[in-house]
């Protein structure tokens, strides 16, 4: 693919962007002068222009790589957006869908009938097709599967049965099979009697007559090798190998770790049914990255930077309604010290202190807690030493930054006891920060979640309320 | 080097590291019981079985992969850690080093004397040598740079002049470079020649006899094509170049856009210095992901999960002490207005929820804008569209959310102007929130830093404080 198209590097991208934005901006003003003065006599000569600036523009989408076209479309607004979609040709739909985010898919596929959307995907790959198919309407999906011939449409059934975060999700079926008795001459024959390899092809699956798996032929090995070896004696035994039920996060370890660029999936009979490949493993963790950090303040993956406000405002509810839940509770631990905080005001201008440190330290904390469970770092054998030392930096930490609060409270008001208190409060709460880090990723991890999504909110929630808690409790006791 | 070992997918790596964990506590109980009972007739079985036990682990361990084996570290406390490095065999130290996270490198970096260190050095490619240096002390650089030959050398020093996170930081020198003007043919003999391609090698890097670079030859190519062909005819002469002073990320871009494996590297002259690999690509992906996570809490990179409570805490300091600072300029916002609290202490247990609404609903905002920023999406053409777009939901969540609040106080205090002034309270931080959360990642990227740093802490501290004085200000101003 990238063989077609300008390849250019990020800074060209951006150049490319720029010109399209310009050329939108000529064509809108064109178009707005149309409207505005409508004398007959300006019409010709304006159409023209307009129809040139849509022209180049349609021109430059030409040569640019679908990647890149679909960069330009994610930074559009959702008008310029469209008229920038109607301009690409049809042929190209497809893979440029493929390459734009969930939620900027929607939004192209929202303007394009059934005819338009079959056409596209059935320019692509059965994996691809299914990567699609997911995102796309039920009849469309039904009109697709009656355009393809049966042993495309069993793989884009098997590739839409299996889970999207799995192997089988991000699987092809573009690979190159070989068998093992035969020379290295006589597979080179054959590779040229393909006249093209699928994308990313950096070695041949070795297979047994029923198609079971039983070694790798890298490209390199068959390039330096003589000719004459049999592949049997070149071959590799112990490819790394996945099963289309394996967990998409476990491959990416994998590929990572292993330094691979593709390696064969098989089925519980060691029979290869796909294919892995590093750039489909690299698009999978930048988008897991992404989403993490996406997650942590409430955002699911759907929304664009110009979602139109509705859709946007819904997205971000639940997050929001959670944490007026939360705040509402701390809210009422504060309520009930109403009596102590009107004697003591000094009490309500401190006590966020108290929360907003827990609350850091103990973000600190399930940070580290939720890699190290995503990673399988922690373990049962090794926990307590993690608590362990989460605690002792909590005592140091407790100890350091509780005094120097305890300092200024006693500056700002005069009040020595009362700076006890705060000192006491801070260290106390950042143990129970200590505590609710470790903790709260541990029980959703165990609860079978994905700790990255609960553990801030159930964190802060912890830290917060028993921070008012303790510093509010600790002065009715002490002070009042 | 995947070729040598064992390479499992994760499931089994959980499974060794299991094993080797068994194995480290049948040693630690043999030595404690050693060390108990003093009785001689006793201790040769037992120095047996001891034996036996280490025995056993470095057999595991020669069998396990390099990634393997680093991954076993991390998830090692330190004493363990330091047991299972000493058993692992010492050529496979530099390998093992590399693969390792930069805090535990450090951790058994200590552990070694210059020799060692220059031996496990000495093994690597040149571009290694530079990714370890940067760990090791000053003294140990000097002797391991005297140990290379000069060519080496200049490799190393000229890795070395690049920053970590740019083209040339990544890049490395082992790539096989061909004429335009010679046969497929040709060409094939001179890879059996060789014997042996660098690792990743998908394409050869033609060049001009001054070193310019004028195309690539993918290996597929070579295998499909007429060995009578010639290089110029059959190579494809529009790579995707990188500089080495280009930005890491950018290349990282391009290559999950371009879906590459390998790419040249080139000097202003378009002569070929060096070739960036999807696995280092990856790897920088990872890292990049997880430093941004770590950095949202303040957490630098260099924490791994064993670190000493000392060197942790350390490690945390800055980020409570940005975060003290800040909490205590919003605590003296609620001390300006002690008088209303003393009058009304309904208000400091409701001040929370208002400033604390802000802080999730800005940090929405901020976080796409981070994205946006990140990626290129955000430019000064469409900045208004996406502040627009983010006032809007400002608006509309305040108004329900506000709404549900300002019900929600009526209920708990009867107080219908308290209910009031807590949904216009919430309806203004919100909305502020949406500024802070747009403007302040784009402060930051104007002024040349990574938004994705201080971000947070930035919206968080003018959510919370401009959500106790907006709440805090109307309630004085409508109820007292």
């Amino acid at each position: 693919m990238s063989d077609q198209h300008e390849t250019p590097a990020q800074a060209s991208v951006e150049d490319s962007l720029k010109q399209v934005m310009d050329l939108l901006a000529r064509h809108r003003l064109v178009e707005s002068l149309v409207h505005k003065q409508d004398m007959p006599r300006h019409e010709l000569v304006e159409l023209l222009v307009h129809k040139q600036n849509l022209a180049e523009l349609r021109n430059k989408l030409d040569k640019l790589h679908p990647a890149d076209v679909a960069y330009i479309l994610e930074a559009l607004p959702l008008d310029d957006r469209h008229l920038v979609w109607d301009l690409v040709k049809a042929d190209r739909d497809g893979d440029i869908l493929l390459e734009v985010s969930d939620a900027v898919r929607e939004s192209l596929i929202a303007t394009m009938n059934t005819r338009e959307l079959v056409a596209a995907a059935a320019s692509l790959d059965t994996d691809e097709i299914a990567d699609l198919a997911m995102d796309l309407p039920k009849d469309v999906v039904q009109e697709l599967m009656k355009s393809l011939d049966i042993a495309k449409r069993a793989q884009v059934e098997s590739s839409l049965s299996y889970d999207e975060d799995s192997v089988g999700g991000l699987m092809d079926y573009d690979f190159v099979t070989i068998r093992a008795d035969v020379t290295l001459e006589v597979a080179l024959r054959y590779l040229r009697f393909l006249g093209e390899l699928p994308p990313h092809t950096d070695k041949l699956f070795v297979v047994e007559r029923n198609g079971r798996l039983i070694g790798t032929l890298p490209l390199k090995r068959m390039l330096v090798h003589d000719p004459e070896a049999h592949i049997a004696a070149v071959m590799t035994d112990d490819p790394v190998l996945f099963h289309p039920s394996d967990p998409a996060e476990d491959a990416a370890q994998a590929f990572e770790r292993y330094d691979l660029v593709t390696a064969p999936v098989v089925d519980p009979n060691n029979r290869l049914v796909g294919r892995l490949t590093v750039d489909v493993v690299l698009d999978f963790i930048r988008e897991q990255g992404e989403q993490d950090m996406l997650q942590l303040v409430g955002l699911r993956e759907e929304e664009d930077l110009f979602t139109t406000v509705w859709k946007a405002a819904k997205n971000r509810w639940l997050w929001l309604a959670i944490n007026l839940c939360t705040a509402l509770i701390a809210s009422r631990v504060v309520g009930a010290f109403e009596g102590s905080i009107e004697k003591l005001a000094a009490l309500a201008a401190l006590m966020p202190i108290v929360a907003g440190m827990g609350g850091n330290s103990g973000n600190q904390t399930s940070t580290l807690v939720v890699r190290g469970l995503a990673l399988g770092l922690i373990n049962k054998d090794n926990a307590s030493r993690i608590l362990t030392k989460e605690l002792g930096i909590a005592l140091l930490n407790g100890s350091v930054w509780g005094s120097v609060m305890g300092v200024v409270t006693y500056l700002l008001y005069g009040n020595a006891a009362l700076g006890g208190v705060m000192a006491a409060a801070m260290l106390l709460n950042l143990i129970v920060a200590a505590m609710a880090g470790y903790l709260a990723p541990a029980m959703i991890d165990r609860l079978g979640r994905d700790p990255a999504f609960g553990s801030a909110v159930l964190t802060t929630f912890i830290t917060d309320s028993m921070g008012f808690f303790i510093f509010l409790g600790l002065a009715t006791v002490v002070l009042l």
